[in-house]
């Protein structure tokens, strides 16, 4: 179960995208559309992908806006992800009457279809090459003015794009900015709850078997996007399989990977382990600790809490591997001598030297800045400081009241026109906000506030005054009228005059920190950001100078489409089978969560196949964002769907192991199945197969 | 607030106990009594330090064998020591009803003093060098043998010394066993609770001011030892200071510092960097979390789980510094260093090479196998895997009915003769046991002993069976009988008989346990211990032969005396002063946790001299296991109670800083100041200063 939070935070320590070292080796790689390698695929598939056969299957393939990838499935815009890439809908859904976590939920009529506050579904439309029109604007800048250059002809570009928002086009830097493509998304705002299974299925095995293979989950969800009130029209769809693929068949795994780090510098990497991850890690523990503990309220809290405790263990656990692997010592030399290897070459040539040569020392200068305003960003200005939806709220209508008389390319990134639908669902969003939850977050926060920053800051001063985490959070929360989904509409089409004169509290809170955010923001992009993608953008010419340009870029929550094989893989000495069965469920079943399954697979037990493969693992290179992926064959149907990798995965934010590195999926069998078999979702199986008559 | 925790934590990564680099810097060093710098002493600030000097201060001064120090302040058993280092007591004779750690307690005589359960103080009457006899017992033995032959002439030679229980005798390894001690203690299990204050003033500042100075805490606590239920008297004793000590003032602390790791070899350092400490800074943080939130369960949850909280954050806080220590490259490369000259110097002389030339590699193997046994080792064998005091019992019963019968010398060391009166104490201990709160801390081990070992593994398998961690830690902690004192008592005393017919839950866990422990701790001991302990003394004595033998050994929570000088320290170009008073206390208190001064603070606010100084800091070499240390001046009078160190002073687990490594104490004038004007507590301030009437 890879979720957001493991992609998040790739952004945040991934600031960089590279392609990986010399020619990638075969299954490697995340490849952009326009440029999969065709010949690779040819050569050891035996299988020739055509243009038209690269468009149908971007076209059917889907981004959650949210953090997660998806597919259309039927031409009545049925959508196909995980559970737990729609696992906030599904609470939000809920209430304590009716936890559709728990039961599942399935939609016997459209009309039962329940709509989702906050899911956005993007189909990639276009790509546009922008990448002399992003260099003109930057010619000859360097620091904050290339920095402020860039996202101002970005934001522009992007504006252009969007045909007054008819499209979501976002302009994404590729090769660390070796290449700036522009890319335009249809966009569905209006998404429907159509089918999910009980979280007991979906997770099973929960956090002692999350990356974990052989494997029993059916991680799955299946979403319906609207157009105009109606189910849209996605003639663009993937047909199924109900065979699946068979072990050693070619399959691809279209989807939008949230970020590698194959290239970052020695001093990046060593920031990393020396300082992101442990702190990471150690704050995520705590958290897990307090969200467990409060789940024991009752029923009702831990229904609140479950699916953020779930997101934090999965975090952990991803943060813990990928932490891991930075500490072996032997990658660390590998990547250490690469490196040194190139920078001997640059060294060598004057030319070379004069360009490039300075690019690393420069990277590690920005490292030492990293550190020094770490603690600072966090708190003052990134969302991961202060955990409350409410307070994010508040910071949001502050911002946006600030930010939208602006022209468009002088906004902060965020709130450029192009980005204002997204964050009008979120603010206008209907979810319900848990108080008691909220106040265990926010005091959090503030405890760390304190800790990491120190009780004699000023900052710190300021914010909690005569007041403790508890007294502040408690009078906060209990304060604030933002969860009220009207009066945010009112404060947001209010823009600063309401906002201004709000006495809300949590305003109050955003309002204190408002500046202090913004500068401690000029500081870390012209400290940070700016020297680092100048530099690094140095580096990747070096590199497409000395290897050429057949490698792919890093992962950047963009379409990419990767391929290879159904394969298992040998553990100490043990041939691992690609494939598990629905009677090795039953067998694995314990009764006792995270093992117990739902009623509803006890009772079906005997009408179900019990060799009918469960999960499969596969060699294609994956990462977190691919989640709710499909797995696909030559004819481009679904033989699978993407929930999770295994152990050996999560190094492949480092760097790829062939032999080691599987991505896990839930088998297209499996959902027939199951929907069949224990759901009697007909006309889901229906939809899925409309040429069958839901049997084979 | 330096807790029992981080020298737990200490003794765990350092195995190995080595003297420090070249010749000692001025006031840099952990002193036995029998080899104290007198020289150095006497030129730095003329003070001639004699035998008889040393006796009285060796004598006056005590260990708390549950891991801190103390000192004799009467002739009449009077013991001072930390708030902190007698918290287990405070919590163990509080009740629901009434809660000493909140309301503070003062003994108003004699017949009010109340009985600690488990608080040992011990004295150190003579030191014996035994390091012929144990070398002569260990001749030409390498591996599993030289450990066990160790073991044995060490527990023989204990038995003696302890004259049938009449002393506590402890065989002490020194400089990595260059040198062999046999301490002799007089120990004294009767000890009463005299007077605490409340925490909110032992601890004002909490975890946020935890290391930090400026720091305004009272942290003291006075206990009274007994002998045939009366008062003990101590002739030797120490005297009182109520001026104090001026700033650059000679000071010296007796004390015990538990554990320091100044030349482990860089394989350890790097394991303790890469392994121990991020596992437990993990693994720490999500306890927090969960204690954190179970506290806000009610105030009798916040009060059974309160001082456990606070010491898990110490731990924390503590080595969390340590860790940071250890990232630091330019120290590593130091260490680096310094051992690569001393191997090229060995390598160079033929017979040295010969003699010491393997012993960094063995040490390099041993870290290897403690990297692969590491998480057997926790849940099988260490207590640190199951945290449950009732299973602790359950283990000591099952271990002790099986390791008495056998002759001393083949017993597991901590059931020896020497060792069994501390044991029993234990075992046999009123304390309440809080089911809830030991509920919440087994489910937590359980849960980790699945995630670190994995649901698949063999061990996990047979101690969870079919139940879930919630659930068997459950049915045990509500199934067990051991939290009944008389229960025990009878296992205890029928020993295998009674213990093997138990089918108490518990005693059936540890049953279970049990052989898997020893066999993991045979390897631990064999192929960790064991050539960790032989090729430590081979370095050491490369070490003596290139640098001479005036160093200190590493800390060994044995009696030890540091020397140096009431002093602050440049913090960012800013002189911190090394006194604070009792009028900054006033101004840093809000009225909220953790900055609110006690009612009876508040109230006497009119009645205190503002300035009185309130805590000190002084650059005296300490560590975790100092905490309750009396700071004495050349009069051997108290001018002050250590109880933490600046956050620079976690470094000093690696090295001795002087410029910025400061000890943290309450000052004498404070303790007079506050046990009269705040307390009223005209008793004490009596037998503290039998020659003055109460007034200077």
């Amino acid at each position: 179960m890879r979720r957001l939070a493991a992609i998040t935070f790739c952004a945040l320590v991934a600031l960089l995208l590279a392609p990986t070292s010399p020619a990638p080796r075969a299954d490697e790689g995340m490849w952009t559309f326009d440029n999969f390698p065709k010949k690779a695929v040819k050569d050891k598939y035996g299988f020739d992908v055509t243009n038209e056969w690269l468009d149908h299957v971007r076209l059917s393939s889907a981004r959650l806006a949210g953090g997660c990838s998806g597919s259309f499935v039927s031409g009545d815009g049925l959508v196909m992800t995980n559970y737990h890439c729609a696992v906030d809908c599904v609470q939000q859904v809920s209430t304590e009457k009716e936890d559709y976590g728990v039961t599942g939920y399935y939609a016997k009529s459209e009309a039962k279809e329940i709509s989702c506050p906050e899911i956005e579904v993007n189909q990639l439309l276009a790509i546009d090459d922008i990448t002399s029109k992003i260099n003109a604007a930057t010619k000859d800048l360097a620091g904050p003015e290339f920095n402020k250059a860039q996202k101002a002809e970005m934001s522009r570009l992007e504006k252009g794009c969007s045909e007054e928002n008819k499209y979501r086009c976002d302009a994404v830097t590729l090769y660390h900015g070796g290449l700036y493509h522009l890319y335009r998304y249809k966009t569905y705002r209006d998404v429907h709850l159509v089918f999910v299974p009980e979280r007991d299925i979906a997770f099973f095995g929960g956090d002692p078997d999350n990356f974990n293979f052989p494997r029993y989950d059916m991680d799955v969800a299946f979403l319906r996007v609207y157009e105009n009130g109606k189910p849209a029209k996605t003639a663009e769809h993937f047909s199924w399989s109900a065979a699946g693929a068979k072990d050693g068949e070619a399959v691809f795994v279209p989807g939008n990977p949230g970020g590698t780090d194959r290239l970052l510098t020695i001093a990046q990497l060593e920031y990393s382990r020396d300082v992101s991850y442990p702190a990471f890690l150690i704050r995520q523990s705590e958290i897990r600790g307090i969200l467990t503990q409060f789940g024991k309220l009752g029923p009702e809290q831990k229904r609140i809490s479950q699916d953020e405790l779930l997101g934090v263990e999965n975090a952990l656990k991803a943060l813990r591997g990928e932490f891991q692997a930075l500490l072996n010592r032997k990658l660390m030399e590998g990547k250490a001598a690469t490196e040194k290897a190139l920078r001997d070459k640059v060294a060598a040539d004057p030319e070379k030297q004069k360009k490039y040569g300075s690019a690393w020392d420069e990277i590690a200068k920005a490292e030492e800045a990293k550190a020094r305003l770490r603690k600072a960003y966090a708190y003052k200005e990134r969302g991961s400081g202060l955990s409350s939806d409410l307070y994010t709220y508040a910071r949001i209508l502050v911002r946006g009241a600030a930010e939208r008389p602006k022209p468009n390319s002088d906004r902060l990134r965020e709130y450029r026109d192009s980005a204002l639908p997204s964050v009008e669902q979120r603010i206008l969003s209907k979810a319900p906000i848990h108080k008691d939850l909220e106040q265990v977050t926010l005091e959090f926060s503030l405890t760390k506030l304190r800790e990491d920053l120190g009780a004699d800051d000023p900052f710190v001063k300021k914010v909690l005054g005569m007041e403790s985490p508890e007294s502040l959070s408690h009078a906060l929360i209990t304060g604030t009228k933002l969860d009220d989904p009207e009066l945010r509409k009112k404060l947001w089409e209010g823009g600063a005059k309401e906002v201004d004169a709000s006495d809300d509290p949590m305003i109050k809170l955003a309002r204190l920190v408002d500046p202090e955010g913004r500068a401690v923001r000029k500081s870390y992009e012209d400290e940070v950001e700016a020297p680092e993608k100048v530099n690094s953008e140095l580096i990747a010419k070096a590199i497409s100078e000395d290897q050429g340009t057949s490698v792919y870029p890093d992962a950047t929550f963009t379409p990419r489409l990767s391929f290879g094989a159904v394969k298992g893989w040998e553990e100490d000495g043990k041939a691992i089978s690609p494939f598990t069965t629905i009677g090795g469920l039953f067998d694995r079943a314990t009764g006792k969560e995270p093992f117990a399954l739902p009623e509803s697979w006890i009772k079906a037990k005997k009408n179900l196949k019990q060799e009918t493969p469960m999960n499969l693992s596969n060699d294609t290179d994956i990462i977190g964002g691919n989640s709710g992926s499909p797995i696909i064959n030559r004819q481009a149907e679904i033989v699978g769907l993407i929930f999770d990798g295994n152990i050996h995965s999560l190094g492949g934010n480092f760097w790829f192991d062939e032999k080691l590195n599987r991505a896990v999926g839930v088998h297209s069998a499996l959902l027939l199945e199951a929907l069949r078999g224990v759901y009697g979702a007909d006309r889901l199986v229906k939809e899925l197969r409309p040429d069958k008559a839901g049997g084979e």
